[in-house]
């Protein structure tokens, strides 16, 4: 499964590979962007995978970004009960995320990711090269992502990227594999301990509560994930000095890495009630009550309940002394 | 969760109980029948249960027969990546069969619960008084999978059966608590050993090859489920002796305790082949491969993997006989 600017550049070689191991492949293509991954384009793939005739132990492989990873994922889960199925990330963002610990999710009209499954991959395969033929926008993207294991779990891999933005920017290699690998490890051991949410797994929402409020308020296209989520982390370190978790520093240490990342910084001017209702639809609240990951140092964060009312004050106060 | 036949009968008893054990409870209503366990159906539900701001501690409680539980437990597994639910079956057929075990699904048009999920509820609340609000022909389409747990696993729950008939037809509390409760244990030690069905769940599966097929071309119309596996049985049987494993008394017996409970014993009319294109997308198909479950003796069942084409061929054969 895949869309068709994937396909257009690593379709052919996939293809080619799984014929040459015996495999008989059939091709299923959903197109480009997040207003796809829904439950109606599932219900295509699903008519497509009967038409093919696919049976229990006919694999998924999943070729592209967040979006084909995360919706062929969902699909895998729930055809015929469960498929097995290989996510093979083109992308950054999937690469240091989505594609790594068994969130498989479509989105609904009202927020993102509120249908779905916790089903894990057989494997997942990562090739650097990919990356070069995505635009920088989305490298970026990708990068919020990874500035996000720094701030909740590695102080070193956080002051790698402070030093070796350029190279990575530029693409190179060992850094990319450097900071790829270290994100599917700080990733990959916080799911080990904790697959279904229960507990540490919040941490990786850090930055995401406003972020998917943001993706959803804008309808998911102004913003790609990773800028939402650097306003989120933004968002959620300028909360943690005002609620006293965190000094100033944090707060500015991860500023000045975004703005040096050309991440955006500053929300888009909206009402202040519509990112706070969509806060509200967003799967980490448990009645009126959210679980908000604060970061306390640069490499530690910490998840608290906070009434959805005094995050959504908090919000008009940011907002307002931001403009 | 629940369906207006239902609802009519015990969603009152249901919502005071639970208001009185301080829940708030939203009533979501689908319509009564197994066409509308299907993914669309599915998108209505999660539409409300996002309005209503359900989150993931809301339960959700499946009141009614085999579709409300499929579909309510689908919706549990897959919204918000799970949420717990709980089975109130209020039909013969869901008390013996579908609320036990963990399967959710929906129907695609092309064949009987294609998308689901394996989720079990926390528990299951069975009431015997609920089945004299049913119909005969709903009594009967669930003595179907009583007869199969008879013939799968306990040669003396069949020969209660064929001693009690009157009995459990008449209603009788003590009589149907015993069938009822020796089917939930069947099924439940069979499930414990083997959940997602790589082994020994697929015995459940008697009856059900041809049973689906036969449901499947005749749109969910014109037989309940256990009408159309007790066609299926009926196959199986006669295939288990005309194969070899087993002796014509198997079948003997089979066919005159289905006919003893009213059930159907003969093929509706159709082109052969319209059935066997139907048993070509069963979930139970790997390749070009059937695992059919053949009937050995009253009581012990085994799985063999036959080719499609050599069961096609005797459902030909078996038609035409019958004819």
């Amino acid at each position: 499964m895949t869309n068709p600017t994937v396909a257009n550049y690593y379709l052919n070689t996939v293809q080619q590979s799984l014929i040459g191991a015996d495999f008989e492949p059939e091709i299923i293509e959903i197109p480009d962007g997040e207003e796809y991954k829904s439950l109606k384009w599932a219900g295509k793939i699903f008519d497509k995978l009967i038409k093919y005739k696919m049976d229990r132990l006919s694999p998924i492989v999943a070729l592209g970004g967040g979006v084909v990873g995360d919706i062929a994922g969902f699909v895998a889960a729930t055809y015929l009960r469960g498929v097995p199925y290989v996510q093979v990330p083109t992308t950054l963002l999937a690469q240091v995320d989505s594609s790594v610990g068994g969130k498989t999710a479509v989105n609904h009209r009202r927020g993102k990711n509120l249908i779905g499954a916790f089903y894990q991959p057989k494997f997942v395969l990562i090739d650097v090269s990919t990356l070069r033929s995505l635009n920088m926008r989305e490298i970026r993207s990708g990068l919020a992502e990874v500035v996000k294991y720094g701030v909740i779990k590695s102080e070193k891999l956080f002051a790698y990227l402070e030093e070796n933005m350029e190279k990575i920017i530029a693409l190179e290699d060992a850094p990319l594999r450097e900071i790829i690998k270290k994100s599917c490890e700080i990733k990959a051991g916080i799911v080990e301990k904790d697959e279904r949410e229960g507990g540490c797994r919040a941490l990786l929402n850090f930055g995401h509560t406003l972020g998917h409020a943001v993706e959803a308020v804008t309808q998911y296209r102004e913003f790609k994930h990773g800028e939402a989520v650097a306003l989120g982390m933004l968002f959620a370190a300028n909360m943690s000095s005002e609620f006293g978790y965190a000094d100033e520093s944090v707060k500015n240490r991860i500023e000045s890495l975004l703005k040096k990342m050309a991440l955006p910084t500053k929300l888009p001017s909206r009402e202040m009630r519509v990112y706070a209702q969509a806060m509200g639809v967003d799967k980490k609240l448990l009645g009126d009550t959210l679980n908000f990951v604060f970061a306390e140092t640069i490499g530690r964060a910490s998840i608290k309940k906070i009434p959805l009312s005094r995050c959504e004050d908090y919000l008009v106060k940011y907002a307002s002394a931001a403009s």
